[in-house]
C-alpha cells in the first residue's frame, strides 16, 4: 500500500493547510483604510508582507541571527512594509500593530482540511511541520477545530525549513526513522528538501494560494509518493 | 470569578493525569516473570524505577549533563534498576528493554481525565507541562483520547521542572504573562515552583498515586488558587 510503514503525517501549514493570503488581506483591509491607505489592494499588502518572510528566516538559517520565532519576524516585517503603503509605523498605536500581526493566528483552513485531517488522524499521528511558531499554530488550530495530535515545527526544533535540521530533528523528536514520516505540502521545494532527508512526500496543490493568476506549484515537480487534490482526496487515497 | 484572566491550563502528567504506578507495574509483571524475578512485587519495581527519575533529571538541572529527553533517562534507569531485582540487563534482548521502556507511553489516565479535559478545553488552551518528552506525551494522549491543544513541557523548553525556566519559558512560548496560565498538579512542590514564577495554581490530589498507603500530597500545602477533587470537579468549579 502507498505510504506503507508511515506512522506520522506532518504538514506544511501556510498555503497547504490555511489560506494565508485571503486571511491577511481580510484583516489588513480595515487597517489600511484607517491609516490613509484605503486605495491599496489588500491582497497586494498580504503579498508584500509575505515577501519578507523568507529573507527574514534566511538571517536565522544562515546563522547570522539566533533562532527567533516567526511572530517576531512577522512583527518586524510588518513595520518594514508599512512605509511601502505610505504608512509611518510610528504613527500607529503599538496595540494595533500587535493586533494586525495576530492575523496570522487567525488564518482559515481550506474547506477540506478539518474533515480530511479528522479522517487521517484515525490512523496517523498528525502534526504541523511549519515555520510558524507554537502559539501561532495553536491559536489557529483551536479557532478552526484543526485536530492536531501535537504542535511540531520550527520552534520545537529551533530550525527553519528547508534546512535539513527542521526535518531530521522532527524525526528525532518523534523517535521515528525519516521514512516513517510523510510530509504533506503544496510546495515542491519543501517536499524536495524533505525527500533529501529521507521523508516520504505527498503533494496537495493549492492552485489559488497566490491568487487566481498563480503560476507556481500547480503540478508535481517530482514523482512524489502521493499526489492528492485535497485532504479529503488524500484520506481516500489512503483508504480512510 | 476564580482563575479570572487565565487563558491556558497546563498540567503535570505523571500522577496528575495518568496512574504511572499501576501502568508500569502491569507491564513489568510479565517481564519480571519471564526473566526469573516472578517473586518481585510489580508495584515495588515501578517504585524503584521511578525513584531514579528525579536524580537522573538532577544531572540535567544541575548543568552536569546537557538536556536529555526523558525516554533516554528512563531507559538508562531501567538498566540500572534491573540488577536490584536479580536481572542482568545484558541477558535481556535490547528490543525487550526498549519495549518495556515504552510502558511510560502507554500509561492510563485516571477515570475523570478525558471527560474533565474535554469540558475544560471549551474555554482554555489545555496542554501538558510535564517532564515527559514530546512523543511520550503524544503517544499517551493518542492512545487514550486525551484532547490536548498542544504538547508543551520539558523537551519544548529544554528545562526540567521545578527549574523556573520550565515554567517561564512555557509562558514565553504561549506569549502569555505567567498569571494568565494555571498549573494543575497533584504535587504541592510543583505548584510551589509554579507560583514562585507567577503562575496560578490548582491542586487536584491523587491520593493513590503511590498506592493505598500514600502519605504525601494528600492535602494542599498552601492556599492554592483552586482545589478540586478531580478534573470533572475542576471543570464544575470553573462553571464548565
Amino acid at each position: 500500500m502507498v505510504l506503507d510503514g508511515v506512522r506520522a503525517l506532518v504538514f506544511d501549514v501556510f498555503g497547504t493547510v490555511v489560506d494565508w493570503r485571503s486571511g491577511v488581506a481580510r484583516e489588513a483591509e480595515p487597517f489600511l483604510k484607517r491609516h490613509g491607505a484605503g486605495t491599496a489592494i489588500p491582497t497586494a499588502f498580504a503579498d508584500t508582507w509575505r515577501s519578507r518572510y523568507s529573507p527574514a528566516m534566511e538571517e536565522v538559517r544562515s546563522g547570522r541571527r539566533p533562532f527567533t520565532r516567526l511572530d517576531v519576524l512577522h512583527r518586524e516585517n510588518l513595520e518594514a512594509v508599512l512605509p511601502e503603503f505610505g504608512i509611518d509605523p510610528a504613527s500607529v498605536p503599538v496595540s494595533e500593530l500587535d493586533e494586525l500581526n495576530l492575523a496570522w493566528h487567525r488564518l482559515e483552513p481550506w474547506p477540506d482540511v478539518v474533515a480530511g485531517l479528522t479522517r487521517l488522524k484515525a490512523r496517523y499521528i498528525i502534526a504541523p511541520l511549519s515555520n510558524g511558531n507554537i502559539v501561532l499554530m495553536l491559536n489557529m488550530a483551536k479557532r478552526s477545530g484543526i485536530p492536531w495530535d501535537a504542535i511540531l515545527g520550527a520552534e520545537v526544533v529551533r530550525a527553519y525549513k528547508p534546512m535539513p535540521e527542521a526535518y531530521l530533528r522532527t524525526a528525532d523528536v518523534l523517535a521515528m526513522k525519516p521514512d516513517e514520516i510523510c510530509l504533506v505540502a503544496a510546495h515542491n521545494g519543501d517536499l524536495a528538501a524533505a525527500r533529501a532527508c529521507g521523508l516520504r512526500t505527498a503533494f496537495v496543490p493549492r492552485p489559488t494560494e497566490h491568487g487566481l493568476a498563480q503560476t507556481t506549484d500547480l503540478h508535481p515537480a517530482q514523482a512524489w509518493d502521493l499526489v492528492a487534490s485535497d485532504f479529503i482526496d488524500l484520506a481516500e487515497r489512503l483508504q480512510l
